[in-house]
């Protein structure tokens, strides 16, 4: 089963329009992906990321964050993947219905510098929670990021540390190589595993299932009672003669190029990740510090050999001018925590010009003493919720007084400037057909 | 300008259902009102307490909070009462469009041991956030709670310390009613003053002012332009021949009973402030660590000296259990930092039979492992926004790992079942003839 990946336009400099479809919904690529580290975008309720973003004439509120991402790290720790996947996985453990992806961990890990000891078969460390010993293998990596149950999963890569010669980068390259390979055989024999295969396999010709659920009075709760012995507050409601929603369909694996800052390294990964034929690919060990330039330089050279008729990702960046001009030159999907860590720091992303989208960006300090007085919102130009009624004033006190409230506001406005970026980029890359 | 108080029903115990009309809209008692201290209820969105409570066929959300609480000693150290002021008043501020309430800062202030001294002219303090020394008179108290612009004020009194004798009590209370006359006097004199003063004199016959706003292409930005300089977020908006919307006008003011714990002394005091003929009367020096059946004593004992076409509030109570007595026994207005507080703390107040709301009040302590697999929402029977999306086991796992999200949606659930408990109180007293 391909995984669809619909391109409906390319642009010159090969930014691409397309849609993704995925078992929990589609996302209209490029997209910038919030992140929810712990099954939780940081102060910001599930039914506010549904409906952040510009309204339109047809739509009050934005269409919402189509994608999030979840830290396989943070989750297996806490509240552990056995957990999640009795609760159904991480979609229904948090109440968000549409598509989410889960990195392998391994950056994580990776971080916990003098706390971890790599071998060929993977990686031993410390938890930064409570100093507990754990081990994660790219066999462990599939088996828990199957438990929580993403639409999209990444193999176990090594990062290495940044700068690193081109001999270690090599060999820890080398490392990700057979990890990837790992990954994907483990995925291979175990996908069907995911916490919604209850409704994978009762898609598959067992109607008798479906008929069942039809005789009871209330179809939804008898549904849930079965799985998990008690009602439910989100139920999986299907209708008599519907087909399984998640019939036929389990998690994308996509692989993770590294290579450091070296081109030709670069160039390696992305081929030997090719041969593996997964259903996408990312761009991992970009923005640990290195120049603009070199990070920008390392996506394209690595686009290249990356096929064209699938998705390629670009893990971990960036700031708004970076998202866009990297989606501007093919890249289709991006994650960072920059706009809810910078809002709850009190920084919220502005045009220069308010009136002009394509203007500068600019971070404002919302703590400034000038903006006390100031009964602008945030950014003129933004049509989102925190712009159409809070005054740079009121967030400036908020902020100014340690309110959780100004945390929220700036978070929520952060993710509506990035979701509006990406808006823009779509839209200059081929008209919008569907409302 | 009376006061409109209209009660519809009185029950058995002396319960009252009524209609508070205030400047910015109407407000169904009894009622609970949820403390925004700082021009914030804590980490409770302005939206969100629009649609906080139990959705019915013909609403899909709850009515919300139609009053809410700010604290004038904290305004009035951050950010200043004259900011507020210049900003249009806390409703403004803070994008509330609904009636507000502001206490004296007398509370605040008295709770500063140590920190301050007393005379007959008034409180010299320090700032608990900065030392700096400050000073409040009742005239002071009236001036900022002017400037702020809350529909309902309170006048400046002095609270006595638990346990206090009956001699230092009734000195205590002796002020109390020397300033509160001084905070009369200061009200009728001044009370034009208020922030939406501006509206308030178009309405009077200013027929020239609303046709200047209707020949301007856009009237919105050209009024507030008028006001501020600068476009404005949330203009206020008036059609050409209606009348300005706070026409006639202005801040009501509250008087304060003291007397401590003593029955004779609460009857004095009630008499005194009744002489005053102010708009309402508020029970103070309740809820301070005195047993329960004592709060309710001198309620009970207080009520029988108010009028009875006034509202009625007691200041700082309770648990839901406590809050729904008082209604049954005439109280009309609570508030309580309660619902909030717990919620940050990780406390969810359920029925303990979800299907009797009528059953006994228990406070859920989220964070228990034994929630961490728990399916059900914190409370089967209630309908709020929370209750309906997420299960015990999210909620459990947000508190323990510290995620900002667990406050805000522990505080919206219990804000959401103090507000059932009210409506319920209400429904009893006299059944509801509007939608």
């Amino acid at each position: 089963m391909p995984l669809l990946f619909n391109i409906a336009a390319t642009g010159a400099e090969g930014g691409r329009r397309a849609e993704l479809a995925l078992p929990h919904g589609a996302v209209r690529t490029p997209v910038f992906m919030p992140v929810g580290t712990a099954a939780t975008v940081k102060a910001v309720e599930q039914g506010v990321l549904e409906t952040l973003g510009q309204p339109t004439a047809e739509r009050p509120s934005g269409r919402g964050a189509e994608i999030i991402l979840a830290n396989t790290y943070h989750l297996y720790l806490r509240p552990g993947h056995e957990l999640i996947r009795r609760m159904g996985g991480v979609h229904r453990f948090m109440s968000w219905d549409r598509p989410m992806l889960t990195d392998s961990g391994g950056f994580q890990v990776f971080s916990l510098a003098g706390l971890r000891k790599i071998s060929p078969e993977g990686v031993e460390f410390r938890s930064h929670l409570d100093g507990s010993k754990h081990f994660f293998s790219p066999e462990h990596s599939m088996e828990v990021q199957i438990a929580l149950g993403a639409d999209v999963m990444m193999v176990f890569d090594e990062c290495v540390e940044t700068p690193a010669s081109w001999e270690r980068t090599r060999d820890s390259m080398a490392l990700t190589h057979a990890w990837a390979e790992r990954s994907k055989r483990y995925w291979v024999e175990h996908r069907e595993e995911v916490p919604w295969a209850d409704e994978v396999r009762r898609g598959r010709g067992e109607a008798a299932r479906g008929a069942d659920a039809t005789d009871a009075t209330d179809a939804t709760a008898s549904d849930d009672a079965d799985d998990a012995g008690v009602a439910s507050v989100q139920p999986r409601v299907r209708a008599a003669g519907e087909p399984a929603r998640f019939a036929g369909r389990h998690q994308a694996l996509f692989g993770i190029v590294q290579g450091g800052m070296y081109a030709d390294l670069r160039r390696e990964s992305a081929l030997r990740l090719v041969d593996l034929d997964l259903p996408g690919y990312a761009i991992g060990g970009l923005a640990v510090g290195e120049p603009r330039e070199v990070t920008r330089e390392m996506i394209a050279r690595t686009l290249e050999y990356l096929p064209r008729d699938k998705p390629r990702y670009v893990m971990g960046v960036g700031y708004p001018d970076q998202i866009e001009e990297y989606a501007r030159m093919g890249v289709d999907m991006m994650d960072c925590v920059l706009p809810t860590r910078a809002g709850r720091h009190g920084l919220a992303f502005v045009r220069a010009d308010p009136t002009d989208r394509r203007s500068a960006v600019l971070r404002l300090n919302v703590k400034k003493l000038e903006n006390a007085e100031d009964q602008r919102p945030l950014d003129e130009g933004c049509g989102c919720m925190v712009c159409r009624r809070y005054t740079r004033a009121y967030l400036r006190h908020l902020v100014a007084s340690g309110e959780p409230l100004g945390a929220t506001l700036n978070s929520i406005h952060n993710l509506a400037f990035y979701m509006e970026t990406m808006e823009r980029v779509r839209g200059d890359l081929a008209p919008e057909t569907r409302g």
